[in-house]
């Protein structure tokens, strides 16, 4: 079941890739590019970063091909994307809670300290679209606005709380899982946002 | 004489990073390190994600001599690249069909998916210009005109094609980077490019 | 000692990052990010290069809280910040000339040739301003100005020049950072900056 929350995940990834990427004029190649790394680029620095090469992406071909169909209907059905917002967002906010969490395990098992295995958690939801902003020549979106990374890092947080409770490990997986999706929807619906400081 | 074509495609890009620096007004200090991420970034990338480290250029000093050699001698004669123009073009390209099968190469003796091989031979030889348009604060030139991965991508698929046929390796090799070489070759005499999907 | 020195110039260096986030009118988690990535990125960047994972940063929590807290200082008396001016400007160069050493020294260690060790330590102490600048839309600063990472290409030098003399390993290390240092403050000093060769 992870595994197809996984693959919902990547195409709400990539077709938020295709749509920043149309925005910005570039090609099909281009397209391409920019859907991909927002799909796999969190894991990929995830993964540098601990030393667990080849990237996880070089592995498993399957999503490779996820990120390419999901690029073709993306560019064949943008007019109609609009319709999907709502799934797209809610397919969204689901994968960054499983990615979340499963960064979070990868440090875990690399022995890493609790906060680094956070930030890996994080790093692993939100760096995908990082990359795609850096790529755009744009701020990325995640540093100005939004309750994003932050519904990650509280549901690291809330990881390693419930795992000291005397749960089965699939129980913690989701329920730090849903304190991802909750937080993240919570914030969009009620337009919560970090406080600017300047 | 594969060694030869290296150096020749690493003169090329390594030209190339000097001419975009110079445009952005860098200084000596910046227009290095354009140039030296141009010429050896892609193939950094891809030894970076195969775990392949310390990544090639630090095991080889030649081609940290010739980025310097090429790089001062870019900005002694700057004013008379211009007539140079053509074989830039032909360095370069030589380059890319180059890079593009040690890629390839490098993704099947790591044992990877045929897809992901064509991947990090496409990475070789494009990536470094991605990152130095990112360096100076660009959209990468390459997600937005003319086939120039398109043509790493045709010579990747090309070289797997031709592997099943009963052919010595060093053929196999030439025939795809040819590939690569006459596509792009054909791209620019014909002005092709890809479609915009916007 | 050197310990001091590091987390001397880690707190230099996230109230850079924590400036330069505050001006792009980041939130919170943009200015964090920043921050940190102007600490770390350098030795991250290094460590990634040669293979050293996971990377250091992940290794020794303490740099985590150190970003943490000088993040927070930063944001809370930033009005003030403009009197510490000229301690900052002093920790960010001891800092750099250590990071320096440290990074020739991880090369050396890994057996690299000796200008790829001076580019290892010149890229501990400047990539993190660079990471710093293109996450925030910038081309980097280092390139364009300043005699930064000239200082620490010399102090590089400087560190295989006195090797050879017969001094105690504690004294090359000092010596070269000095190097570094004094360089910094004399080029600040005198406004000395690479000459444009545009």
């Amino acid at each position: 079941m992870f595994y197809i929350i996984d693959i919902l995940g990547t195409i709400a990834f990539s077709i938020s890739g295709v749509l920043v990427a149309l925005n910005k004029k570039m090609d099909a190649f281009g397209i391409l590019i920019i859907a991909f790394v927002t799909a796999v680029g969190g894991g990929t620095l995830r993964d540098i970063l601990i030393g667990e090469t080849p990237v996880s992406w070089m592995k498993d071909i399957t999503f490779v091909y996820v990120v390419l169909a999901s690029t073709i209907m993306a560019i064949i059905f943008k007019s109609k994307i609009d319709y999907l917002r709502k799934s797209l967002f809610l397919f969204d906010t689901i994968g960054i809670g499983l990615y979340t969490v499963v960064g979070v395990e990868k440090g875990i098992s690399a022995g890493l300290h609790p906060i680094i295995c956070i930030a890996l958690g994080t790093m692993s939801a939100c760096f995908g679209g990082v990359i795609r902003d850096i790529l755009c020549n744009e701020i990325p979106v995640i540093f100005r606005k939004e309750i994003y990374a932050t519904a990650c890092i509280l549901g690291g947080i809330a990881y390693f709380i419930i795992k000291r409770l005397p749960l089965e490990g699939n129980f913690v997986f989701i329920i730090a899982g849903l304190v991802v999706i909750v937080t993240r929807i919570l914030a969009v619906k009620f337009k919560l946002r970090l406080p600017n400081l300047y």
